[in-house]
């Protein structure tokens, strides 16, 4: 199945008292809208009195207007900020999961290149976490398919396998490319793309998923730099 | 306002036929089962027959097998996978924007240190995107305050001021420190901490925001290194 182009969304900020009618008031007012939650998030909860909780909300198939007026109507929902969609703001993601020497080499060369698409008007970011262990890094890879925007992993460390690599199929089943470092273990296997310097795999990890660039990781599926 | 320890959440991810009462009828049905939404994104829109919808949800206040099973009898949902609330797999944000260059090594100084917080069983992500001109910039800056997860925001780069140093102003309300590069521009004299070092400041950045780390920002404030 492809992937369809996402259609704008009207997003706000806004503060709720902290109890459990008061989310569901605000979704229930989106409907009444006609409109359709694309991400609810929330930001942060702070204690005081009341309690409360900060959301973010983009919502498809509304105004930002409309959707402001629908919400400031709520009584438990306070001092509404308009903002904007993230994927306008932060864009694609790239996400780097491994030891943190190579993760950090990797995001030097992910980094760079992005700083050359995003000079050209697109949007993406580069996103990391360094983990040790075997459970702990196939929890993450997993994980990469409940991330927003998450577009390709690359996985940057010395020796993976095992359950690293029954993630990594499930990930690439979602839909989600793989490139991993030259390194011990069934991981090089069952990648997209084995490279064996960090920084190239980085770029080439932006490359795989701009908008511009002349890269297919389509046709490099199984190769090793 | 201080900020609360998040509850465990139960979480999901399902597949929803693509049109506008299928989301509600999912957030209809936490409501029934007395749950609280703490997040629900959209991960993926795939085409097909029906066009299907990939949907991440965190519920506060319901077990995981009640909201699976609660979803489940929606005649609009597929495929529920369970998966695990976000922060613990990706847990705290540090957020590097600016310019590729110096993007890049304050990431490599924060992946360093978080990989060492995270060794100890933390969890704290570094992400980045590498942005120039200030309206974009700026509009990063203002957005980290709806990313989940955010704790602290690294400036990096040669020149900023203007709307940036507003927008920082307006991040820090939020309760978001800012870290800077020593820079040219009005960002050093509005950021919570300036740093010369870019290493340096990906490596205080995390400090800043761990839970074990003998640093606190506030009493940094202000000062230059």
């Amino acid at each position: 199945m492809g992937r369809r182009r996402a259609v704008e969304a009207a997003a706000i900020r806004f503060d709720v008292v902290d109890r459990p009618e008061a989310i569901s008031a605000v979704t229930a007012r989106v409907t009444e809208l006609g409109g359709r939650i694309r991400a609810l998030a929330t930001v942060r909860e702070m204690d005081g009195d009341p309690p409360l909780t900060e959301i973010e909300l983009e919502v498809e198939g509304v105004t930002q207007d409309a959707l402001s007026s629908g919400l400031e109507s709520l009584s438990d929902v306070r001092s509404i900020h308009r903002t904007r969609a993230l994927d306008q703001v932060f864009g694609k993601r790239v996400i780097v999961v491994g030891g943190g020497a190579q993760v950090a080499q990797v995001a030097l060369g992910a980094v760079s290149e992005a700083d050359r698409h995003n000079l050209r008007g697109e949007r993406i970011s580069v996103d990391t976490i360094a983990l040790v262990g075997e459970l702990e890094i196939a929890a993450a890879v997993r994980a990469v398919a409940d991330l927003p925007r998450a577009r390709l992993l690359v996985l940057a460390g010395s020796i993976m396998g095992g359950d690293i690599s029954a993630a990594a199929r499930e990930l690439q089943e979602q839909g989600i490319p793989i490139i991993c470092l030259n390194m011990v273990g069934s991981i090089t296997d069952v990648a997209d793309l084995v490279v064996s310097d960090p920084v190239q795999a980085g770029t080439m990890a932006v490359m795989a998923i701009s908008d511009t660039a002349n890269f297919d990781l389509a046709r490099q599926r199984g190769r090793r730099y």
